[in-house]
């Protein structure tokens, strides 16, 4: 293949990817829209502090995840909106908790003041339970096309995925390992548990509610794991490498970095080969699938390349 | 009916009562621990967290009353046992968080320190996100004796009640009324909301899953709701009557509280006609049940009699 040509696949699959983002993005926008709409009111207040960072521009790739695995599987993106809605306003939730000050503190997100800059902490922190609650309140529902058995199925494995024994054990150890010396166990199950579980988990309820078989689900489990565990790889390269950019200085060099990252252990280029192969892991998972899985290896290696 | 017999009938009753919740507090006690071992490991902490407050010594009002509400259909306790145990984990995670700082800050709870002077805010914020997904967890698990789709629909109608319409809403109107001037509308929705509705569904839970029929049902919410509102107005009362005795003075008068409750706008006496009265409307709501649902009425008026 000439390096033109090989060029010219690569945009345009850059631009099928933005495309088939910027549409899946656009249909959860408006589920969430019409699952939460603006509230008056006593719980004007509290409606308005969970739309805040519910709409506060993330890129939504758990519900797309979601809705890309149902139609890996042949299933429709449609039957699973509410589900990936659902996880979407959990990892909303985490977010808003995750900058309070008894956390990571952040005072921003986005490029905007976090949840509780603007709303005080108190109503931060109930605006996380709120989206929290919600997502299990939007799931049980249900929707005519899917059984009662399979919903509560995938609610329990969403449940458990973000819990203590899941996503907020991981924010434990993340808040324990803060300041201390952390080695590459913890670092592993704080990724693992953090970040990975909840994408894990998007994928599965997706191929669940599409109906897919133990095989595919299998496949498509290990294609979370890789993907979810890259993703949050990149993400303290990503922490790193732009704040490079916008400070002019190397605030994360690779080691005394004080947060338990991959970076922080290996080093900035090992964390990117790492990146590199969990990804070509995550597509060789997938690689009996046929075309309806090709959003999934979009998004894996977009995972990989991305810059913000 | 002579003085004397009365009085015999009614020390019968209250032991028949303290016998009651005690077996039933244990059956509770013993399934949370089962539900919620100790952990070891990466989250030993968060599982220590959860679980002081969850065993601190409360009084398990609200799966008591799930338990008896399925009985007083002629259901069993024990089938209910899983649904009792989450709405428990739901109360015991708002209580975490009612008492952080940024909310009611709240040092102490049932006599021992709460839980973010022992663990930290940020753990305890943690704990309560933890104990609040757990009981989804727990509830979607399921029973084999209860079908998905009733379980499914007690999942919804918990989270209803728990989420920003319900609990969360009361609690958000609540931190907004603090030291502002409230009229008898916004007490009504902050106890409506805070109080009375997770208690309401606790009943209706119990009776659902024991398969009532729409007219019990409908009996049972109303005793649910009479009951709920009385228990919320009663724990006011016994909260400017023991800090009278406590601090032998008179730090609840009827105004200038600075706290929305009833006795703040309409006095103590007539805060506690209005609690009898809820109690008897709870009663007659109930009338027409036979004996199985002597464990309601009884609890119905432990709550406008208790003295803590």
């Amino acid at each position: 293949m000439s390096g033109r040509l090989k060029k010219r696949m690569g945009e345009n699959r850059k631009m099928l990817l933005e495309e088939y983002l910027e549409t899946k993005k656009r249909i959860v926008d408006r589920a969430l829209e019409e699952y939460l709409p603006k509230k008056d009111g006593f719980s004007s207040e509290i409606s308005e502090s969970m739309r805040y960072t519910l709409f506060a521009g993330g890129k939504r790739i758990r519900p797309v995840l979601c809705m890309a695995s149902a139609e890996a599987v042949g299933g429709s993106a449609d039957s699973v909106l509410p589900v990936a809605c659902a996880i979407e306003m959990i990892h909303t939730y985490s977010l808003i908790h995750d900058d309070l000050p008894s956390m990571d503190n952040d005072d921003y997100r986005r490029g905007k003041p976090s949840n509780h800059k603007v709303f005080g902490e108190g109503v931060a922190v109930l605006a996380g339970d709120a989206l929290l609650t919600e997502a299990f309140c939007l799931m049980s529902r249900g929707t005519p096309e899917v059984s009662s058995k399979k919903t509560l199925a995938v609610l329990h494995e969403i449940s458990t995925a973000a819990g203590f024994r899941g996503m907020i054990g991981g924010q434990v150890a993340d808040l324990k390992a803060e300041g201390e010396k952390v080695d590459m166990e913890m670092v592993n199950y704080i990724h693992t548990h953090k970040t990975e579980m909840l994408i894990t988990v998007s994928v599965r309820a997706g191929a669940l509610i599409a109906g897919a078989g133990e095989d595919d689900l299998n496949a498509l489990s290990e294609y979370g794991k890789k993907t979810g565990l890259a993703f949050q790889i990149a993400d303290d390269i990503l922490d790193i490498e732009s704040s490079r950019e916008v400070l002019g200085k190397d605030v994360g060099s690779d080691e005394g970095l004080g947060k338990a990252t991959y970076p922080a252990l290996i080093g900035l280029e090992e964390s990117k080969d790492r990146t590199r192969k969990l990804v070509e892991d995550a597509l060789s998972n997938i690689s009996r699938f046929d075309e309806k899985a090709e959003p999934l290896r979009m998004i894996a290696r977009f995972i990989a390349e991305r810059k913000s």
